[in-house]
């Protein structure tokens, strides 16, 4: 139960800061979403509000990872990230503009909240080496595949940004339709056609 | 004087929200900052903090915009973007990794700030529409030029933020890279060479 407990608070943070940011997450707000008793804030996290903020990042950094390694197991990696678009296209749509990636808000934090913002670093790193592992079974040397996941990551998470200020998901259909005719004549171009 | 003093007071802003975001900006870090007179802030901007960061975030954006147009007109698009980079580059290390983008802070506002989020969201319009005339006047189809110019945005302002999360100017340099390979395969193909 205290397990559930603390994991509700997690999930919960991650969800808000989504939509308004570290500085704007209350434990408050936090209790009244999840439901949790007042007083296990500090039971669950000793270090208070920067424990809560750091493990609700890495909470979505590691949602995101498995989301995305389930579906580079399933499909090539353009794909993937049309698929990943997609679902970005949905939340951000169903949100009324208002959500965003929790992620992209702990990297903001700087020496604020360091704890967050490290894994905020340490989660943009695992996508990158995610994608990066889908590029090079697609065909792609390493040293081509790595810079490129970093290109998909930023522009994925750019997209959002720009969704969100400008209220419309056109950013990310664009954003996605480039990333995935660039990968597509990527791994035309490292596994010539026998022709 | 006066016009001077207001001037110093959305500058003053614009740079303490790229590092702080716009909730851990406050009125008295702009008065002290800024050195302005305590009481201008309702004298010069009176819906209150809401305006002075709309302000803030327009001249943040336009600062952009005015060093693109310059750029643009000196060189072809890919050289811009890479230029861009190394000033990002640049201003994220020697801020020790604290500066980023204040027109990506006031996106990040939502209905909190709906002012800011709305002059943000003209801001990367503004950048795109300067980015695609610089694409089509290097060979380009408008149908090409535009959504390309969402990704160079999106991608520059996502690897920025990648930057700060992991204390390293690498991302932005990866990430010009491949824009700059992407933009000039894209101008060579929409110009075939004589031969």
């Amino acid at each position: 139960m205290s397990k559930a407990t603390r994991d509700r608070m997690i999930e919960t943070t991650a969800v808000l800061v989504r939509e308004n940011g570290v500085t704007d997450t209350s434990f408050s707000d936090v209790l009244v979403a999840s439901g949790a008793p007042r007083g296990s804030l500090y039971h669950y996290f000793p270090r208070g509000k920067a424990e809560l903020i750091e493990e609700a990042t890495r909470y979505g950094a590691g949602w995101v990872a498995g989301r995305l390694a389930a579906a580079l197991e399933r499909m090539d990696t353009a794909s993937a990230v049309r698929g990943f678009a997609q679902l970005w296209t949905r939340l951000v749509r169903d949100s009324d503009y208002a959500a965003g990636c929790p992620v992209v808000a702990a990297a903001l934090e700087g020496s604020r909240t360091p704890g967050a913002r490290e894994a905020a670093g340490e989660g943009f790193k695992r996508w990158e080496e995610l994608l990066a592992g889908g590029l090079e079974r697609d065909g792609l040397s390493a040293e081509e595949a790595f810079p490129l996941a970093t290109l998909i990551v930023s522009s994925l998470e750019g997209s959002v940004v720009l969704a969100r200020a400008q209220r419309s998901t056109e950013p990310i259909t664009r954003v996605a339709d480039q990333l995935g005719g660039l990968i597509e004549d990527s791994v035309r171009r490292a596994r010539p056609s026998p022709a």
